[in-house]
């Protein structure tokens, strides 16, 4: 396989320090989300915060991540500190926060207990992760990421379809499949429990957990299958019909594949998160089926499965130029069965480029 | 394969109800966090609350989850709150708790913007999550899950075992094929990502990352592996030298044997959990190689993987009957690799109980 292109991490810390140039920006950012961490410096263990103040960033972590920590944020600039004291790993956070006017924390994510204790020490300002924010937009080396894990995927549906039409076999076996055949194609993993869903009950729930249900004909079935290439998730849905389908079955088929290309050519830089959702919830709406929709039409993709931008009828988010993002419109009853069609898009002023290959083929035709 | 007994979810609202009678216990609980919830009610959707009151137990959830929730939580007595409005869902919430004199919140796992949103309705009371601390002792349905999750690693071990030696073989085709194998033994999922650790430095790090690395001659190797079954973990490492060992392997290895065995030998009902990892420390100690043992003799293993009682030198926990606790001492050293031998056994008057079977055969003798 191509190696993947090398992430620049100190552009990112260039980024999040023109924030905090901002006059009204708090004094120093401290970061405790291993997510955020990890997109502004690499490192990827378990335990860790980072302090940025005035150009300087500093990594705390203890004893077990030291060498790993160094290696990791080389490229980041992040100066790292391990302590195999956990006491001592604390008064290094405080040395790093010392005489700050104002400690900005994502108070969403910080537990009550942890936010206390620091605040009796830093005069803290609760925000949402500034960090967070920068994730939406994704660089070339994210998108070769998470192109590379959709391309994985594609490749073991590719090699798993065949078995929904074979023979008997149950939802178990199906995922077993998939995430076993991820990885001899060069996943680190799934991106998410992969779901297999079929039959009437099954396949009209949009969160299905896999079962030992065998699959049998005339039922609708419903894969949403991702991988995971060295943190960034992929993350794709199809759906199909065992056997010739009924008229209602093509009818279902038929509108969400509209409503997913509606979505899909909605998706501009600029767009209300909120019209991406209306464009393939207006194919179901004037079909008389909007009620058969049960989620929101789609969400970002990058070191997290499910982020902003949320593409729901009340969501606040814009759409981005560098946005990866899911549209997924899906119909869904129980004593039918669901129907849901899902792709992973880059978003360019040209318009979207899809990243999941995968034919959508529910049926013979 | 056999049925699992059904877990007694109305004992455990008793045991948890019981609590709240103490005088100078909270007028009610609010538990948040979604094993404590699973633990109590039976619920295993990814959004819920549950109000704990005076002998009454209400679970709130969203659309999704209505009928779910109903039926898995018909045993535990609890009432089920189902709201599609977000809004609605909270005034619920608000409603179970009016008028409570004190609201018992955990505040290690509550979000500060939660807990602050929730204070100013509320007379909240940060405490650590009581649940937690009953999930401690396992009840025979939980010991009969964890069991299993153990068999079914010991399956898949015993099948993929002979791989180590049999050829061309890299650390993340052995860790695909225990995972794949342990799910068509009947796992759910595996425990936690798989642990196969080869050579002298990856070998050498107590929780190193798979990689694509090639096992050869003279490694030592580690394998940390676990299957989930009905949302029960287990957990299990063994070790093993690439061919003839040489004698600090083989020292090494007696040692580690030797440490677990210690370790196990201390596992009695009302033992300080520091004493357990005391008596396996001591065995390193008198060898003098006490500086290569790089963590905790052990944790319990439930619903979550590692969790109280915790068996380091510095552990608070005292163990008791009905704990389900791994013992694994290990020896790393960066250039020769790593030795850890890890099991998994059930705290009983009579002494443990091990749930691992898998046989300790690091090489040819």
């Amino acid at each position: 396989m191509e190696l993947l292109p090398p992430i620049d991490h100190a552009a990112r810390v260039r980024r999040v320090t023109e924030r905090l140039a901002d006059p009204d920006a708090v004094d120093a950012l401290l970061i405790l989300d291993l997510v955020d961490v990890r997109w502004l410096t690499g490192f990827t263990g378990s335990n860790g915060w980072v302090v940025v103040r005035g150009g300087d960033v500093v990594l705390g972590t203890d004893g077990r991540y030291g060498d790993r920590a160094r290696a990791e944020t080389a490229g980041s600039g992040a100066r790292v500190i391990a302590e195999t004291s956990r006491e001592r790993l604390v008064e290094r956070m405080d040395e790093a926060l010392l005489g700050a006017a104002s400690v900005g924390l994502d108070d969403s994510s910080t537990p009550y207990r942890t936010w206390t204790g620091l605040a009796a020490r830093h005069t803290l300002r609760p925000m949402s992760s500034p960090i967070a924010e920068e994730r939406q937009v994704k660089d070339d080396a994210e998108i070769a990421r998470i192109a590379r894990a959709a391309a994985v995927t594609d490749a073991a549906l590719a090699e798993v379809e065949p078995m929904l039409f074979a023979g008997p076999v149950t939802e178990a076996d199906v995922r077993n499949e998939l995430e076993y055949r991820m990885r001899l194609h060069g996943a680190d993993d799934r991106s998410y429990a992969t779901i297999v869903a079929s039959g009437p009950e099954h396949a009209a729930r949009p969160h299905h957990e896999v079962t030992r249900r065998r699959i049998v004909t005339a039922d609708t079935i419903v894969i949403d299958v991702g991988a995971l290439v060295d943190g960034y998730h992929s993350d794709m849905t199809r759906s199909w019909v065992v056997g010739e389908p009924d008229p209602l079955q093509r009818d279902w088929f038929d509108l969400v594949a509209r409503a997913q290309a509606a979505g899909l050519a909605a998706l501009r830089p600029g767009v209300a998160a909120r019209d991406v959702d209306d464009a393939s919830r207006a194919v179901f709406r004037e079909a008389g089926v909007e009620e058969w929709f049960l989620h929101g039409t789609g969400h970002g993709v990058g070191l997290v499965i499910h982020e902003a931008p949320f593409h729901g009828p009340s969501s606040a988010d814009t759409i981005r130029e560098g946005n990866v993002v899911t549209v997924e419109p899906g119909l869904y009853r129980g004593g039918f069965g669901g129907v849901r069609i899902e792709d992973l898009a880059v978003v360019r002023s040209s318009g979207p480029e899809v990243l999941t290959h995968h034919p959508t083929r529910p049926f013979p035709r």
